[in-house]
């Protein structure tokens, strides 16, 4: 490949492992760099050198910031409500951040409980959620609706044990916005028992 | 938003505006980073450098590569077949060599002729292709199949003129396992017209 050299052929493998580049996108991407070198390239690069310098994991909850204790962890307003939200990555951190759930903290499991590959209680962080779980007057168990994420929130509950903590999990229901038919059974008929009256 | 910080935001809107990279993606491509500092994050962030500092237009071509004349320009075997490929951007010469299209020179227009756009023959590489073309045997106008594409290679064969060098485009047809019903009329009748005995 005369493909401009390895300075180029390894930014494009690098780019390629990012979720959602494949190799043609990546190299679409590696020549948009190049094509616009001032506004987009140079900054880029200066950007990732800062992001690698500054980011770190806040070693209270798990949430990846630029201080630790993370600004959510050290914000004293976000204490007020009582609310600890458990999920199991800062993804869902962020999406519930921008869905502005309001001055909530949160805990950062790191991942879910899974026998089969190998992942067991110690591997994730529910040591340090049981830890600092009394700081709270209720926990919401916001892990996925799958069979592992369902594991992990019924031993988190078996943990806490007999507790004056309330523990709730997120509702099921039919999606903002979503049709009917393009949902599964299992949700409809959740949605349907659990219906409210309008 | 406490999405962590200025650093991380201003890296997701950085990825954002590549090709193939929305503000959703740039998101999971950043906490993918972040996951993955040692093994990913920090290479990016290094070929970034590396590519920022060596990565430059070929003077003679157009191509882009770390050194000028580009690797194409300066390989003494690519001169022997005599044939010139004319591209209009540095993605159409990368496809051309991947598909190992043999030992041939290229010239990168930068663009097509677009008179509703501003962009005139002085606006892309047409002058210098004009001037390097008594080098080569045969000339393959490889553009687009755009109407811009077509005008373009018009007006750089009234532009050769009368001249020995042999001019050509790419040949029309059915794409390597594509499917007839799905092919626009155009494209199969050109590829009717030009059937080949077996």
């Amino acid at each position: 490949m005369a493909n401009g050299g390895p300075e180029i052929e390894q930014l494009i493998q690098l780019l390629a492992r990012l979720p959602g580049l494949g190799p043609r996108s990546a190299r679409r991407a590696v020549l948009q760099l190049i094509k616009k070198k001032e506004q987009l390239m140079i900054p880029l690069s200066a950007a990732l050198d800062r992001a690698v310098e500054a980011v770190r994991t806040c070693e209270v909850c798990g949430n990846v910031d630029t201080i630790s204790p993370c600004s959510i962890c050290s914000d004293p307003r976000r204490g007020d409500s009582g609310m600890l939200i458990v999920v199991e990555d800062v993804a869902d951190l962020w999406a519930l951040e921008r869905a502005g759930v309001g001055a909530v903290r949160y805990h950062v499991l790191g991942g879910v409980l899974s026998p089969l590959d190998g992942i067991g209680p110690d591997d994730i962080s529910i040591n340090e959620l049981i830890a600092r779980a009394h700081e709270f007057r209720e926990i919401v168990l916001a892990v996925n609706a799958t069979v592992e994420g369902q594991t992990t929130a019924h031993y988190i509950m078996d943990r806490l044990g007999e507790t004056e903590i309330k523990v709730s999990r997120l509702a099921h229901g039919v999606p903002v916005g979503g049709e009917l038919d393009y949902l599964d059974e299992g949700t409809l008929s959740q949605a349907l028992k659990a219906r409210t009256a309008i």
